[in-house]
């Protein structure tokens, strides 16, 4: 098996902690390891081949510096010259693959997922029919009528570990439809985490995106590997595409395994109590040298090393940078890609 | 005139910006320059022959630092080696005046007082009474039934710039007298603030402290300066005592002056917006690199020099400094100083 992370996201919704340079999935979101790091260790007892990280220009050196310390198997960053979606990453990777018939893991580098052996167990379940010429999606059991993911939906006598048959993929639903969904039960999030062949996806490629799979093909490959130039290339000629809606709705290869292990994208601030323990009042501090929290309840501190000392708060979240200071609360924390937004409008690029 | 300034405070309340080497009085409460340093270019308008800063050995290299930009007047700077209250302070500078029949100017270093000309007009009113015998008060008007200070009342049909006969002087009231004190409109607060002449607070401190000013008359004083030890022996001998309760409840030659400008003692955090102009929310930032205010209404924020950007909060005071962050309810400033303890409890002496 081979390993694909998909590693370009800006994550502004983690600013300050987020830049450019240093988004979500090069963060320490959890404190310790990045989520990069995570990921990657994440599937070491799969023993895979190799693992290729797609990331972008800017993130490419911090990625490969984070990674450096992991020396039992090879890994390879690829920094894109321009961002043009999940399709070309995707593609890429299958044909840089050296054995046509190798199975291929894509994992998104920003989720945060605690049971590894779980979900290694269910990578592996992936990994066979994978094996047998599917296009392999894990669906994630909803837990709520979210609005901000895809749904898949499965045949409504499904059940067990799967795979499923795929009925259709829905983009993402207003309420009233997402609340439709977790309520028919044979709804899933789509994770954007997928197994298949590398030949099975290429193939699907020239069939639904011929115009990417002609670029791919063109691409003079020494032993696997392809020169800058030739890399700066392809993404100059090729459009974006989501392998979701590029192959995934249009194959009829696609079968889903529900991911039966907990997960989250951690999508803003608000979203670290899901997957990080608070105290008694629901207060998290993280990378702080010390605490004195008095009748303060429901806040999250990311300390910048510095002892932090909350008193008579609720529902914020506070987070330190050597430049920055963001006191937002935690039911605005969407908006915070706002605050990105308006730093760039002002110029002040050091701040993004 | 000679200046006596009484620098002694810790502050904790404005922890973490305050500390025990670095106190309310050594801070930039309003940015730019300390409290200290305002107080001192304050009264040299009045041309004072000598300054003299009353502070403890922890705070006296910061407060002669602070103060060695001034070169108009002569300085000197006086490390309390044990702290005795205000009375043998006061007692050590007249004795350490070198014309006996000087005028005494003692003033705080921490209060803020805006409009400088004003206070300087009410200190000339005070010297002259000072100058004649009397020991002379500034009575601050009150804007409010508060319970944190002294007041003192004078005859009720007092009105005018004054100098007005002091009826007496009463202790901190509960709240019912303070409404009491504010609604009978001849009650004033205690600021302080003195005028005397040196030699007239020399004999009033014979009447009522006699062992006071033993101790002092002992001192063997060379050219109106005295030894380390022998400063050292002088604390070490006397009593702590107020020249409020010690001299100035006692005495028949007591007058007050309303001090007609407008001042605060900017007690904690939350005082700050009395005497700094807020943003069109009441917002206040103080010593960021720039701020992004989105919803945010009557927060204060001490930046540490770095991009400041507020989302959806209100009421909030939030300080940064290099080794600590505090987020503070405004209704719950006060107990900041109850951080301050725990930190002392927990034996965190750094953050003190």
């Amino acid at each position: 098996m081979i390993i694909v992370i998909l590693a370009g996201g800006s994550g502004t919704r983690f600013w300050p902690l987020s830049r450019l340079r240093h988004p979500k999935q090069l963060m320490s979101v959890l404190g310790g390891k990045s989520m990069l790091q995570r990921t990657v260790e994440r599937v070491l007892p799969l023993a895979p081949e190799r693992i290729l990280v797609i990331t972008n220009r800017l993130q490419a050196q911090e990625s490969a510096e984070q990674l450096a310390y992991i020396t039992t198997v090879p890994i390879e960053v690829i920094a894109e010259p321009v961002g043009r979606n999940t399709a070309p990453a995707v593609g890429l990777a299958a044909f840089l693959a050296v054995a046509p018939e190798t199975v291929m893991a894509v994992l998104p580098a920003d989720h945060v997922i605690p049971d590894g052996e779980e979900f290694c167990a269910v990578l592996r379940r992936g990994a066979i029919a994978a094996g047998e010429g599917k296009l392999v999606t894990l669906g994630l059991i909803p837990t709520r009528p979210e609005t901000g993911y895809g749904y898949i939906q499965v045949a409504a006598a499904s059940s067990g570990a799967g795979p499923f048959p795929v009925s259709r993929f829905v983009e993402k639903p207003d309420l009233k439809r997402a609340e439709e969904f977790v309520a028919a039960g044979n709804f899933y999030w789509n994770s954007g985490m997928f197994l298949w062949r590398a030949d099975v996806i290429l193939e699907e490629l020239g069939r639904h995106l011929p115009d990417l799979h002609a670029a791919l093909t063109s691409i003079p490959l020494r032993e696997g590997r392809m020169e800058p130039e030739e890399l700066e290339a392809f993404y100059a000629g090729v459009k974006g595409e989501s392998i979701d809606v590029g192959v995934m709705e249009k194959s009829d290869r696609v079968t889903m395994i529900p991911a039966s292990f907990g997960w989250s994208d951690v999508g803003s601030w608000s979203a670290l109590p899901e997957v990080l323990e608070g105290d008694d009042n629901g207060n998290i501090v993280i990378n702080a040298a010390g605490e004195v929290m008095t009748d303060a309840r429901g806040c999250l501190a990311y300390g910048g090393g510095k002892l932090v000392a909350f008193l008579g708060v609720k529902d914020l979240i506070v987070v330190e940078t050597p430049d920055a200071l963001l006191v937002c609360h935690r039911d605005r924390a969407q908006e915070v890609k706002g605050i990105v937004g308006e730093l760039e409008r002002r110029g002040l690029k050091e701040y993004l």
